[in-house]
């Protein structure tokens, strides 16, 4: 294998044409290998190993410095600096990160989990570059998705003066749901505008027959001529050089026009528009692209998939129902509704601020939204929960998928801080389901509700039924009764918490906190009072329903109650990319851990 | 007066040309007096004031939706829509706040009181109005300053089938702090090519003497030949019709313009570009833009300036500081600095993901960047502290200004929820100072602090001068020894609560909490055994200091400690536009409630 013969990075730089073209080969195998054994993003990291081979050949990995964005399109990268084994454990214990991140690689200049950062970031590098008087080439590598997101423009705005800046636009011409937006068919017109291209180069050869003064001036005519069809560029009048639209899948071109850029002193960014397959390589992928984002072996009863499934049989009744998403459709469970109720479905592409606010101009005209975000995702919405959903108080719903571990996505996912985030604001109902019917019967509620902004979390987990009692619908219920411990459970924890019980052969009170805001104190008073134990489970960090309890008991100098109560919460530390139940385990949710903690 | 004489807000419409002139006049006036009084936004108002009259007369404000972007525009719209009590106590006690409200007016639209937000929300009520079958215009007011927000390109991402959807781009050619910035320079641009324009109308009028069919080919060619001069358009490539740009004090053009815009059926959205002067009909106003963005009696003093002269100070000294706001650089103190030191300061406008993104750029090529941001809009980089400086620990430094109750700008503009925020994260200080002399330790510690990342916060409020024993500087400091009541402070409450001791003539023992993270739990144990009753003030919602101290205290069980303590937070419910002095008055902070507690 020629990667194994690749002892140091810049190695990569002594192969011939033929020998990286076969490279190439290598490391779709090599991606293809370790995603089918432990999943991850097949059709982006596919679609870019050229980029990044001619990108290793021509640029100098060990002084220049590159930034992906969105990250989960670097595994050809991590593979060319030196981290096979790693690879090998992609997503798993001792492994690999799914994601670029500087804590794994001196070759991973910034972290790339959320996307649409990279040009800040990559701005940020180059400022300092230039002001400590260093000499080196930034090189972000930029997917096309990452364009539906607000801070790719907020960079854009800031490019003034940034040299020796390369932006190398990925462009496999769909984002991750579908191909939506004015920018995605901006990209599109500039493919089709290839054919004028072609034309100019044949052009310019012609010219050489005339006197240089000729050429030029012939060449300023025909350039207005050009312009005339093809319009003016928006990278450029962002302050981009724009070069391309070129294939991506030919290194020779490829290494051509990087070393072009390379070479030339670099007073203005320049951005290479290159037009890459997703999935190229892998005939399925290819054919399947939107599966093909993100590979997972399970499936069909999730949460995401009954919510999916009963907000299609709400919406057929109730035509007010309106979903929106940021580029989340399959992962949130919207593919049914937005096939059945197209027009009442808006995919927003990356771009959580906008799908926040865009729902609750929504919901100011009496429409239902459900805006479906997951967790990780919804930081980005902070302040327009805030600001435009909470101070005016809209019925706005939203779904939040993906709360709690994140699974091998790894720390740049972490769903921890939702409940978090939420309990700051007046008025807003949190609730978070322990099983199928649960969520069913909460999003009913959710419905109805028309008074306030609701929330519904849950993790990616498989939903279980049960045979709860849901008549009359309340904040929370009694799900075992017995003595000194109380249990509180929110979300699907209640199930590992009824396996400890069972196991421990004891007899707490459990209750099944549906509502996290409000709560129910009138039962929790009922039960703290008659036991010696509390103990209140929450798969996010302290300061979610722990704030929310402990505010109250405070306030109503009801100490004697904290005095029994154990907080069981997510670490702050940020988490290791692993599955979500080995983090459950390595931290206070391990079966063994809750039956001593029970017992 | 004119502004008298319209009972209803449609009794605009039966108005003359020459009166509709004399209504603007009458606006401005009352427009700097109701300022002059209460404060507020002047330049801006000053600006919009025929935009604003024009639209009232030529659309239905019964029946179309007016949406602001930013709010400080927005004073004349009150003014026509019967709300000129309510201007009289401008954001004082019972009247009118400086923003767009709901809440206080059904022909306020949509709430707008942080930036970027209007299309989104406008796209919103856009696409609800269409599924219900409804029929009016959506007119949205958008200043320049707000094309520096993600936002605005996340929403005009998504503007397909946006119909009856009006943009009025009030381009007062500047951003709130100063003219930067690629869509600044654009827009510059267009206004340029306005000569282009009026050649284009002379040519259209000459066209009439054509046939139809020969007057449309030759038009054609025309229209090729202007875009080989003109370029493309951003908005029109983002899917906007884009007209003008027009002069935005010409009434006459103005309801020209709107009316043919109104009149025509619009598939599109439509985006007029129409170009006023800020501070229009007030000589001050229009020679010192910056100062009168907004209006503000008291100065010298206050946190943020002595932080501005401090910054200064230590960047002579280290040439690794540079710093980095979001169209705050007069608000947040730093006009010195970026005078002195203009390549090491950037203004980012309106722009606060891409601030603190770009600023862990920085960071982590060994810079040391102050990233200064009010505590409201740093909830916009929520996901950015998050991903790209605490995964990474990156030693960025946030001097959180506005930190606490916002005072007249009200509840839009609460800083209320910073701590809660920042104390979710692992590995981050917090520091909160009490005086002029603490902020200036601070600062040199965050200075000094390389290995995590660190904020300080602080509210718009006068910095005393205290006598504080700052060596060695440490986490807290004991500032009375007493017996009985234990007070741990934060920030600024300190010259209160010392007060309150002071007159109830009691004998607490009061600690200067200089840390909120980490908090010196050694100084707080120590203290907290001996004393009977802890009083521990924060100026925001419980979750912030509160949070780090329970969570301590309840993995360590030390609820004996717990049972002892009495939070005093800002409440959640939203709070008024009121002077911050009466705002900490009317929630717990009030001198008199103080000397109770304590005593």
């Amino acid at each position: 294998m020629i990667l194994d013969g690749l002892s140091n990075p810049t190695d990569i730089k002594k192969l011939s044409l033929a020998e990286l073209n076969d490279l190439c080969l290598e490391l779709r195998e090599e991606i293809i290998r370790v995603t089918s054994k432990n999943g991850g993003h097949l059709g982006s990291n596919l679609g870019a190993v050229e980029i990044i081979v001619a990108a290793h050949y021509v640029f100098n990995i060990e002084k220049d410095k590159f930034v992906f964005d969105v990250g989960h399109q670097a595994y050809a990268h991590k593979f060319l600096t030196g981290r096979k084994e790693l690879m090998e454990n992609l997503r798993s214990k001792g492994g690999a990160s799914g994601f670029p991140d500087p804590a794994e690689s001196k070759y991973d200049h910034f972290i790339a989990g959320h996307a649409s950062t990279s040009l800040s970031a990559a701005l940020g590098i180059s400022k300092a570059r230039d002001l400590k008087g260093e000499n080196f080439k930034i090189i972000s590598i930029l997917g096309d998705g990452s364009l539906s997101g607000g801070m790719i423009y907020e960079a854009m705005n800031n490019l003034a003066g940034a040299g020796n800046f390369i932006v190398i636009l990925n462009d496999n011409q769909m984002s991750i749901s579908e191909s939506v937006g004015s920018m995605r068919r901006y990209l599109s017109k500039l493919l089709a505008m290839r054919g004028s291209l072609a034309f100019r180069r044949r052009f310019s050869s012609m010219l050489s027959i005339f006197s240089p003064k000729t050429a030029r001036k012939i060449e300023f005519f025909i350039k207005s001529i050009i312009s005339a069809f093809r319009g003016g560029n928006i990278f450029e009048e962002f302050g981009f050089q724009y070069l391309g639209p070129i294939g991506g899948h030919d290194i020779k071109d490829l290494i051509n026009v990087f070393r072009n850029v390379r070479d030339v002193a670099n007073y203005k960014p320049v951005i290479i528009h290159v037009v890459t397959q997703k999935g190229k390589g892998f005939p399925v992928a290819e054919a399947d692209l939107t599966k093909l984002h993100g590979i997972d072996n399970t499936e069909k009863n999730k949460f995401s998939d009954v919510f999916g499934r009963k907000i299609v049989q709400l919406a057929e009744e109730d035509e007010k129902i309106v979903c929106i998403t940021a580029a989340m459709k399959d992962g949130t469970g919207l593919s049914l509704f937005a096939e059945k109720f197209p027009k009442r479905f808006f995919d927003v592409g990356i771009a959580e601020e906008h799908a926040v606010t865009f729902s609750a101009g929504l919901a100011i005209m009496g429409l239902k939204p459900f805006v479906c975000i997951y967790s990780t995702f919804l930081q980005r919405g902070f302040d327009q929960i805030y600001h435009d959903v909470v101070l005016q108080n809209l019925p706005v719903r939203f779904i939040i998928d993906k709360a709690g571990f994140p699974g091998t996505d790894g720390k740049t996912h972490a769903g921890l801080y939702d409940l978090s985030m939420l309990q700051n604001f007046p008025n807003f109902t949190i609730m978070s389901p322990s099983s199928k019917n649960e969520l069913e019967r909460m999003l009913e509620f959710a419905l109805e509700n028309n008074s306030n902004p609701t929330a519904i979390r849950f993790p990616k987990a498989e939903a279980i039924c049960n045979r709860l009692n849901y008549e009359p619908f309340q904040k929370s219920q009694i799900v075992l009764r017995g003595s000194q411990t109380l249990i509180i459970s929110t979300g699907c924890l209640l199930d590992l918490i009824l396996q400890a019980v069972d196991i421990s052969k004891t007899t707490p009170t459990v209750i099944d906190a549906r509502f996290i805001a409000p709560f129910d104190f009138v039962t929790f008073y009922e039960q703290a009072e008659i036991h010696e134990k509390i103990l209140i489970f929450e798969e996010g960090v302290f300061g979610g329903i722990s704030n929310i309890i402990l505010d109250k008991l405070l306030k109503e100098k009801r100490t004697e109650i904290i005095s029994k109560i154990q907080f069981v919460n997510a670490e702050k530390t940020p988490v290791k990319h692993l599955p979500r139940a080995v983090q459950l385990e390595e931290q206070s949710f391990d079966l063994k851990k809750l039956i001593k903690l029970i017992s």
